[in-house]
């Protein structure tokens, strides 16, 4: 029993600690809590009161329960995986780790569907079944490692989301602890419109803000029977975007549409897993299709001819399954790869419609020499979710700091052109001003209204998602004083 | 100018008039007011106060922040199409009819997607773009005449959205007129994932009770390069069922996989559109498989394979275009083709697990048994959603009711499978009573929060999508009175 163990004299903590077992079940000591001081957003800290490792919904429940009622701070945390901070305890919040939740409860084949706990790991969901011939599709780069929980809670994507959409497109039905301690089933587990509002989409990508999922019903996909994956390496980055266009114009759905630029090849190259792409090229093109295996041929052919009619240098198909996943192992560990060429590195997610393309490069461009930050581009060319990896120095004076407004001017030259400020890694703490790129105030009481029918303390991950009250708040205060008057 | 012909002293229809333009642009009288007492749910009617017809988005934010100041009940109505009843106006509502806000605004190729004004046709989108290779998914069985906004309204389905998904799976973006007047612009145009909560989704399919939607962004997809039709039939609706679940798990994605019992086959065979099909079968199945050309005769020849396997009495792709459109003409008026064999009909929407087809039919049957009433069956069997056909004549007393108590049983058959109420048609006032086969209180009472925070004064469609308060009610209340205690 952890409580025997118990080195505080914290009501709380001890209160706490009864409501979970075994040793472990609890951390409150500043040590321990330092490990939990941030997500994948590193820039900034800051400590919780306590972490949690509840083993069921009931345990969930009871946590949230006497949190509510004695007013603490509490949020949800998977594998901390979140490149926005949706997981950082900004007010010293009770974490409640959702890692020992992580059971594989059911599989149905027949009709097509997965239960498991919000603990599970991503990659581990497709482990399971690929030998029976199924998958799931959502895959972001840290698939390995982050769980289904987190992804319902940032809508994750990943680089197959072209074709087959992301997290919310999977997501059949959830189980949802409510920030009063309430126990909630929604989704009806596969129909195509539910009756009633979408309650399912709202809670899918709310960062953690309406409720906690204890249970996910995950929508399960037949393997393709075949695929293929296409390489090509551009001079120009023009020619690049512009067969990226040309690939979805000719009315080809490739699974995965993905671009590199020199700077991003730079650094995949310094990393774990070098393929040998060229330095001296500007872009870098790599597209899978997939589907039956008739078809695929065909495809493959008029994606080399699209290539070949925009200069490329060299365009071919991997030649084997290995090559196939060099390919993809040198990509999906892009992100960490700028580790190898710059001490520190921020990495944005914006998104705009395709053919912006070479127009919003061409201004990342010049924000990279404005700032004289480098910024490296790796994304998700098909469906314009734009990830520019700010290249800095932490260790000098002010650059952090200049390198936040690099990368908040990649995201408003994003909205500028129609496109929006997160693709897939959410809103977190990272860009809650930006949100006014996109947002009017109007717009934003709108959702802070939704966000209080579910969580009316707002003790439940404050802070998230939302600009810092201000405006805002006037605004809401005008109206409501109008009103009364 | 309409108002210089008003012949009524009332002066909310005189300040509406003034409020829109041109003759035909207020209907006030009894006898034009009996055009709009139901929509394609007959079976309740109820006059409005009066039908409003704006031209842009500022008419309507007038119409309704009038509304609003004076608590007049408002609706929106597009072409009245509508299966449920979400458009009857309950509580003498002013009508804002949508029908003149009819123009496709632009069409951007490019970025695969167009604007349209609410009251434009949804058939009349694929038109359209038609001849540049593109078109619109969603395809219910009336979109030759329904409009987009009553689709978004009810997020509808058609029989191409096994494959391609419902209405909320193509809208990429909203203009809402707001209960309170206000016009906000809701989605980003496209992101996989749009940061903030999903309003969109929330948006799509509440069935007219959230806002007004006045402007229309949709994805437009790519025509596929080819498709091809089988129809097959079965002497055993067990071996119809067991042919869908076949195919399904073979990997295989139909763009659509329909299914009609013999009930409905006398109906569709004694009505405009006959083919042909033997009256003796007791189940039809149709299949379309479209994409790469390449691909398509490799997926016919698995579908003739499975059917076969399932003894199946004749299967066969369609000769040309002409057989594969009569096919589908043949089924896309089933509902109506109800006519030619029965007095009245009522449509039941229920969905189900695939798995439990078998089961679901038997039981079924036995409602028709025990009530008496003929029940045919013509529906989405790919994606599992059942359309129970009541036959009845409503001149014989009490058979009206016997019919929606033999439905309401239909649906109460799907929700203990795991199913649920309605896959495509809406809850609206029909189904409002059956939400409790799916919905707990609390669940139901998030979503009317939801609703007060959008439409607090519930001015806007009241009535419908939600159980007449009773013990709802006394819940909240004894909630409330809880907290305040």
């Amino acid at each position: 029993m952890a409580r025997k163990k118990l080195r505080t004299k914290d009501q709380h903590i001890i209160r706490l600690a009864s409501m979970v077992d075994g040793l472990g079940s609890i951390l409150y000591e500043k040590a321990d809590l330092l490990s939990y001081d941030c997500d994948g957003f590193t820039i900034h800290t800051a400590l919780p009161k306590a972490v949690v490792f509840p083993e069921n919904t009931e345990e969930v429940a009871n946590i949230v329960k006497y949190c509510h009622e004695q007013g603490l701070p509490f949020l949800a945390r998977g594998a901390g995986t979140g490149l926005s901070g949706g997981a950082i305890p900004l007010n010293q919040e009770v974490i409640i780790s959702m890692v020992k939740m992580k059971k594989l409860l059911s599989v149905d084949l027949e009709n097509r569907r997965a239960v498991v706990e919000p603990g599970f790991v991503n990659l581990k969901l497709t482990n399971s079944i690929s030998d029976k011939g199924y998958y799931y599709a959502p895959d972001p780069s840290s698939q390995y490692c982050c769980t289904i929980g987190g992804n319902v809670a940032e809508n994750a994507g990943g680089a197959h989301c072209l074709k087959y959409g992301v997290t919310t497109n999977h997501i059949l039905g959830l189980e949802v602890v409510l920030p009063n301690g309430e126990i909630v089933e929604i989704g009806s587990n596969g129909v195509p419109d539910e009756p009633g509002y979408d309650l399912l989409g709202l809670l899918t990508g709310s960062e953690g803000t309406l409720g906690i999922v204890t249970k996910i019903t995950v929508r399960i996909l037949k393997n393709p029977e075949d695929k293929q994956t296409v390489l090509a390496y551009f001079d120009k980055i023009e020619d690049g975007s512009q067969a990226v266009s040309d690939i979805v114009s000719a009315g080809i759905v490739p699974a995965a549409l993905e671009m590199m630029d020199k700077t991003a090849i730079e650094g995949v190259e310094a990393a774990a897993f070098p393929v040998g792409h060229p330095k001296d090229i500007e872009a870098l093109l790599l597209i899978e299709v997939d589907g039956i295996a008739a078809g695929i041929g065909e495809q493959i052919e008029q994606i080399l001819d699209v290539c070949r009619s925009r200069n490329v240098r060299e365009v071919r198909a991997a030649k084997d399954e290995q090559e196939r996943a060099a390919w993809w192992a040198n990509r999906k560990t892009g992100f960490g790869a700028m580790g190898a060429i710059s001490p520190d590195y921020l990495v944005q997610d914006g998104v705009i419609p395709r053919s912006k393309l070479p127009e919003v490069l061409q201004k990342i461009k010049k924000i990279s020499d404005d700032s004289g930050l480098r910024i490296a581009n790796i994304f998700h060319a098909g469906d314009g979710n734009l990830h520019p990896l700010v290249l800095f120095d932490a260790r000098i004076p002010g650059e952090t700091d200049k390198a936040m407004e690099a990368g908040s001017a990649c995201l408003k030259v994003c909205a500028d052109v129609g496109g929006t400020i997160t693709g897939e890694h959410g809103v977190g703490i990272e860009k809650r001003e930006e949100m006014r790129f996109v947002f009017k105030d109007e717009e934003i009481m709108a959702q802070t209204d939704i966000r209080e029918v579910f969580n009316p303390d707002n003790l439940l991950n404050a802070g998230k998602l939302f600009p810092t009250p201000g405006r805002c708040a006037e605004v809401k205060k005008e109206m409501k004083e109008a009103a009364i008057s």
